[in-house]
Order: structure tokens, then C-alpha cells, then sequence
């Protein structure tokens, strides 16, 4: 029962690495097997390049230069991916770990007729951890919640359907208190105690 | 009276490319001034580093590793972005160009009360042209528009409200065809002679 958590921040003191920690501490209390992968301390390079993009619609898809992080997924059962919202959206380098490792053949594959594949429905659970520097309401009632939406249903149909998901956001970073601060992580490690 | 073009695709020979050039060719021939950015032709890093992340917040805001892709923003009249989506969103590349250059003292001045203030009101008008693989019900009905919701709703109205938003899309590119492709650049090029 291994969990893979993959964590994007430049500042090993941010907010968000705390956050992760706190996740996998809590997950080894737990007796689970925890593998992470920190994007910015691997150097990851988030650019789809031009020979994986010629081959992304003609099989076997070249996925040699992600291919340790695709072994690291495919072993995982359960998801977790911890960030800042930075423009409502994940840093480039998490948007690049999608764009180039959850590449066809790693996390689905094309349909001859159209459409995909899943090809991670051994993830039963995939869970967001994030933070914005708006107040809730911009990121849900004015955005319309864009990060859940692109995870949730933009990539988690096409990887593993019936994974569980869940998302837990800190707002309002802009006014950050360290008892804010301290309440979210409390709050992850509820949370977590359950994932 | 200059317009700025950010393209992002890893293939020269891609549909984006040929779109960004119609682009260009269409406004040429009106006599106006065309810069291009081509995030990957420069080999952009997309990824915020350390220090920037660590200015972030702390005037003067570091954007000295892009200073030149700052000046010619700020030059800017009018701002094309040209991208393909992936996963719903921009490539990794041109979210970095969101994170890295749309910076403090470049796009937008953190306000000491919180908030903040536009600084590329110069611009006047911020068009997307974009592919999205699957058909345009997935996109618009299903996902609700991420990329118009994120570029028109996310960015725009932070660094300059008033310019006007069009976003013009080749939806289905799973199902391309020349005779499709074609009809499109037409489409493009009777856009932007009104551009």
C-alpha cells in the first residue's frame, strides 16, 4: 500500500513543504509506505520536448526521460499532489509532470476509434493539498474552483476513474498567521488519519 | 502600435506554429508591428525559482533572468498567447511564462493593504488562439472553459482590466483534418484583420 506524494515549491521552508511533511508524517504513523518526489529538488525540466510530443499519438510513446517518476506512479495506490496556487492554476513544473508523465502508455492509453484509456485504476485515491493567496470566495465563487475542476475532472477520468478525490486548500495565504498555519496542518493530519 | 505573440508548441511543423504565423502574416499585412516570442525556440525555464519566489513579495521583485521577455510585455499593445491545451490547460512552458514574467513590478504592484495594481494597462487587447484535443462540448460543457475562465478571469483583470478578451479555438484536433485546419486560419485571419 504505497502512497506517492509529489510536492512543487522552490523554498524548502515554504508553506507547502510543511504541509507535505506533515502528510507523510502522518501516513507513516499510519505504517504506510510513503515514496515522494520533490519536482523542484529533482531539478524536473516540465517541457514536453519535441521528440515526445512527435510520438505522443503513435505508440510505444517515448517516455524513457520520465521513466523512473512512471515506474514511481505505477507503484503507487494512492495519490497525493501538494502545491501553491500560483494564477489559479499549479506551478509549471506540476503542470509539466502531467504533461509529460502522465504520458500514453504510463497513465493512458489512445483508443483506436478515440477516445483513452485509464491505465492507473491501480490509484484508489488521489488527493489535493493546495494553498491560494486569494480569499475562498475568488478562488471558488468568482474562479469557479479551477484547480479541482482541472484535477478532478480534466485529468482523474482519464487515469483512474473511480479514485477517490478530495481537496484541501489553505486561502487567503496573502494574510497568512502561523495559527492559521498551524489549524491546516492539524486539519491535514485529520484528514489524512482517514486517507 | 505593437503586438506581442507568445507561442508554445515543441514542433515548428506543429498547427500552432502554422496558426501563430497566420497571425503574424494577417497583421503584417495590415502594417503593424509583430514581436514573437517562441518559448520554446528560446528554451524558456519555466519554473520560478528560489529567489524569485523568495522576492516575490519583497520589493524590488527580482525579474533580472527575464528582463528582456518583461520589456518587450511592457512594449506591447496588444498580446496574442498561441498554445495548444494539454490537459485542459497550457503547456507547462507557457505557464511558467505566467508564473516567471506576469511578475511583481512587471505586471502587477502588490498593494500594501493587499491587492493589487495592473501595470500593463498599455495593453489593450489579450487573444488566445488555442487546440484543445477533444471536442468542444468536453471543453466548454463538461470542463466549463478552464482556459478562457483562467486566462480571461485569473490573469487579465490583474495586470490589464480593461483590454478586451477574445479567445478562438480549433476544438476535436483528435479528429484533424487539412480541410478543418484550413477553415480555421481562414477563421484566424478574419479575426485579427478586426484585431
Amino acid at each position: 500500500m504505497r502512497t506517492l506524494i509529489v510536492v512543487a515549491h522552490p523554498l524548502a521552508e515554504s508553506f507547502t513543504h510543511a504541509a507535505a511533511e506533515r502528510v507523510k508524517a502522518t501516513l507513516e504513523r499510519r505504517g504506510l509506505e510513503v515514496d515522494l518526489i520533490d519536482l523542484y529538488a529533482d531539478n524536473f525540466d516540465p517541457r514536453l520536448n519535441a521528440a515526445e510530443r512527435r510520438a505522443y499519438f503513435e505508440p510505444p510513446h517515448d517516455s524513457s526521460a520520465v521513466a523512473d517518476y512512471a515506474a514511481r506512479l505505477r507503484g503507487a495506490q494512492k495519490l497525493v499532489v501538494v502545491f501553491p496556487q500560483w494564477w489559479f492554476a499549479p506551478p509549471a513544473i506540476l503542470k509539466g509532470f502531467f504533461d509529460r508523465v502522465m504520458a500514453p502508455g504510463v497513465a493512458f492509453e489512445h483508443r483506436p476509434g478515440g477516445g483513452l484509456t485509464p491505465l492507473l485504476s491501480g490509484i484508489d485515491a488521489l488527493w489535493v493539498v493546495s494553498s491560494t493567496g486569494a480569499p475562498w470566495w475568488i478562488a471558488r465563487l468568482y474562479m469557479g474552483d479551477p484547480v479541482r475542476r482541472l484535477i478532478a475532472r480534466g485529468v482523474k477520468p482519464w487515469i483512474s476513474p473511480r479514485a477517490k478525490f478530495r481537496m484541501l486548500t489553505l486561502h487567503d495565504m496573502d494574510h497568512f498567521t502561523p495559527a492559521k498555519g498551524e489549524a491546516f496542518l492539524d486539519r491535514l493530519e485529520r484528514a489524512f488519519k482517514l486517507f
